[in-house]
């Protein structure tokens, strides 16, 4: 028969067994975190009427979208979990309390140009909380708690959360006269760290058509090297005169104050005039994460708050808060600095059970005592050499052999071999169960992400 | 501006917060389940090249299939999770180790007609054990031990899991003669629930062209109701002139004997010559579960034995095993006949703080105290009366309110309100937090499907 050669679409990732289950810690590791602060499951389809999927139009996004027509129907794949998000919330409102709080973690698709550690399909796992007509500022304040408690339960430590407010961006700039040049001044000022000041004041006063002073002020303004409390000090000295700067302020301020009440230490945050995240989304508070020893990686984790969710579906103000994690991506670049962590179990099972007397079902029935105490057991069934069995438990990294020879199987008993240090003891089966489970929840306070390597 | 109606695509689920946490229940007991068997996850791409995934061709499937252009490149959305694992393990041979165990949980796509139950967007949760060149027939007997553990920890117990030998059916049919019409004999005898013994008897001897003696024959078989054993010995009598037959009873025998070593009780399985599961696929083995006292539901979990994985792929001989759950109709089944357990939470959230003090700070770090303690915990962040906040925890179903007034933030404590009983009582936040992690974990044997309303 001819044969069609197995082969993955470049930009989809499809990942080795050790390497899929790590991947799976980092998504039920960001799954524990959002549920352990209240937030609902949700799960769109897939596939949407590229009709409503589009409500929006334009931009970079349709021309990367897959798009297809199946019969006579209009489909898209998502590509983003926001406007599913969006569309759910308009379509269930009468039967959603409100603030809505929803995680949702899956596949989006984006046809992006292939190249290099860029993917046209891949997780996010996001969380949003949805107001009907007004949202509290409190609910800004307690996002960057679960982006600490999300990278700190992955082991991560030396990680930054940089927060910001549009609206005290945008009243600081019409305070220089420059709202209208916002955009530009922006994309400007994150070329700070890539160009260095100089260059900065000379786009400042050439393309962004300021005037020297105008420009100095901007610098002054992002390079302020304070504490968060004096800057915030800094931007209440200049509030007086704009009125949506002095709200900005107070948010920032609300934000900054209550973050240590949620548990972030003050190292792990930090109020940064240069984040502003989308000229056109964000509205309020936005954040950014990096990992200080790898700025490389650009921002781990992002979001803000936006004034309507929904306004291409319902007149309904749905005003909302959230962030969004790009786990495809994350795992991507982790495995490549080589920062996941050696000592985290890559293996499926806790225990192999052997069996060198040919009688299975007495190997059954040991790995049967062994589920029932909630050990992960794969059973070898296959008729081989023992020690080619005992290379295949090695192949895999289970921790544990269960060996069953004619001395064990007589006396009722197993043999519990250690395959790390190749120690080998008898005992009863539970025994064998309570030794190894034992042994495996202490490997379970590994943590994904190597600590030692996070600095330089 | 104008709206978009915000909808959804019919065929594909898209459930309410209560409902999805509980379909979230039902996904992760079968992860669950079949991690303690020591299965890896494998997580493919929704999206293969067309050439790839219809390497086999043909047939229904075909029809089904969301195929499109992107760019230059003809891709298509899976159809089922066997296909992307035979691709998985040709492409990756050199680099596992077999038995290769994997499950995978996750959705596939076809263009069914839309009818009520039908959807063409749905999750499969598949395991299966792939041997190089051959494979064990304990784990042909394995394969029931874990269906009864995925049911039984659903919480069903009134369900038989029906097995039989495709060997064996060959082997009969050889030797009445019948091999040519195997096809249409046993489509036939699928009838017999429907159509009764006579109207079987009459379809035998008429469109199978098969002779009263043979027809009479094929009866007393596929309606032998003797115990397991009495079956097997049915089929043992007449074994000696049929190498084949000889073959398959010998491997029911193997299994049916190594089930209660895996702990399946005998109400559970049931050998049963009337089962095939697609002429074509499966070789040996096969499996099909059912509902005692919903048998039109059919089949919740079906499976079987397999010679070869990845013949369009690759000249290496891979036999496996394997079983599918579709979770997504198993669900909408479970959830239409009402056998959904109420008593299952289904609120993301084990406390919500209320303060009534109006200083979020103190309810921040109160939630803190309960987060760290493991409790899911919202914070309730809106300007409301006291009575709306308490309407709204209500209406989401969170069972404990943890309440601040002026008396408790000043004594440093909070006041927990059991929802469901209105008790309500003042102690620290580590009390609370044990208090509340204890009725949830209570809570947490509650199991998913209603034991009481199985029976008739």
């Amino acid at each position: 028969m001819e044969k069609v050669t197995p082969r993955t679409l470049s930009g989809f990732m499809e990942l080795l067994p050790a390497d899929q289950i790590k991947m799976e810690r980092l998504l039920s590791t960001l799954r524990e975190t959002y549920e352990l602060f209240g937030f609902t499951p949700l799960d769109t389809p897939a596939i949407e009427s590229a009709e409503v999927l589009l409500a929006k139009g334009g931009g970079e996004t349709e021309k990367q979208i897959y798009r297809f027509m199946k019969g006579d129907s209009d489909l898209a794949l998502r590509f983003d979990l926001t406007v599913p998000l969006a569309k759910y919330v308009a379509a269930n409102y009468a039967n959603l309390a409100f603030p809505f709080r929803r995680y949702q973690m899956g596949k989006v698709w984006r046809g992006e140009r292939a190249q290099r550690g860029r993917f046209r399909e891949f997780y996010q796992a996001d969380i949003d909380v949805i107001g009907d007509g007004k949202l509290g500022i409190m609910n800004d304040a307690e996002i960057p708690s679960i982006i600490y408690r999300a990278f700190t339960a992955l082991g991560l430590e030396d990680f930054t959360i940089r927060i910001n407010n549009r609206k005290a961006l945008n009243g600081y700039f019409e305070l220089l006269g420059v709202s209208e040049r916002a955009g530009d001044v922006m994309r400007t000022i994150d070329k700070l760290e890539k160009i260095g000041p100089d260059k900065v004041v000379e786009l400042l006063t050439g393309e962004c058509g300021m005037d020297a002073k105008g420009a100095g002020e901007i610098m002054e303004f992002v390079a302020f090297a304070g504490s968060n409390g004096e800057k915030l000090g800094f931007l209440e000295s200049k509030a007086a005169g704009s009125e949506k700067l002095a709200e900005g302020v107070a948010e920032l301020r609300a934000v900054a104050e209550a973050l240590p009440r949620f548990g972030v230490p003050e190292r792990n945050f930090r109020l940064d005039f240069t984040i502003a995240r989308g000229l056109d989304y964000y509205t309020g508070t936005v954040y950014e994460t990096s990992m200080n020893s790898h700025p490389e990686i650009g921002s781990i984790c992002s979001g803000g708050r936006y004034d309507n969710l929904a306004e291409f579906y319902t007149d309904r103000k749905l005003p909302g808060v959230g962030i969004s994690i790009g786990a495809t991506r994350l795992f991507y670049v982790l495995s490549e600095q080589g920062l996941l962590n050696g000592e985290v179990s890559a293996a499926a099972a806790d225990a192999i059970v052997i069996s060198m007397t040919g009688d299975m079902n007495y190997a059954a029935q040991a790995a049967t005592v062994l589920r029932a105490a909630g050990v992960r057991t794969q059973l070898y069934a296959e008729e081989r050499k023992f020690k080619q069995k005992l290379s295949y438990a090695g192949k895999l990294g289970v921790p544990f052999a269960v060996i069953i020879g004619e001395d064990e199987q007589s006396g009722g008993l197993v043999a519990v071999k250690d395959m790390r240090s190749g120690t080998q003891e008898t005992m009863t089966g539970a025994q064998a169960a309570e030794r190894i489970g034992e042994a495996v929840r202490r490997a379970a306070g590994e943590k994904l992400i190597k600590v030692n390597q996070q600095r330089g």
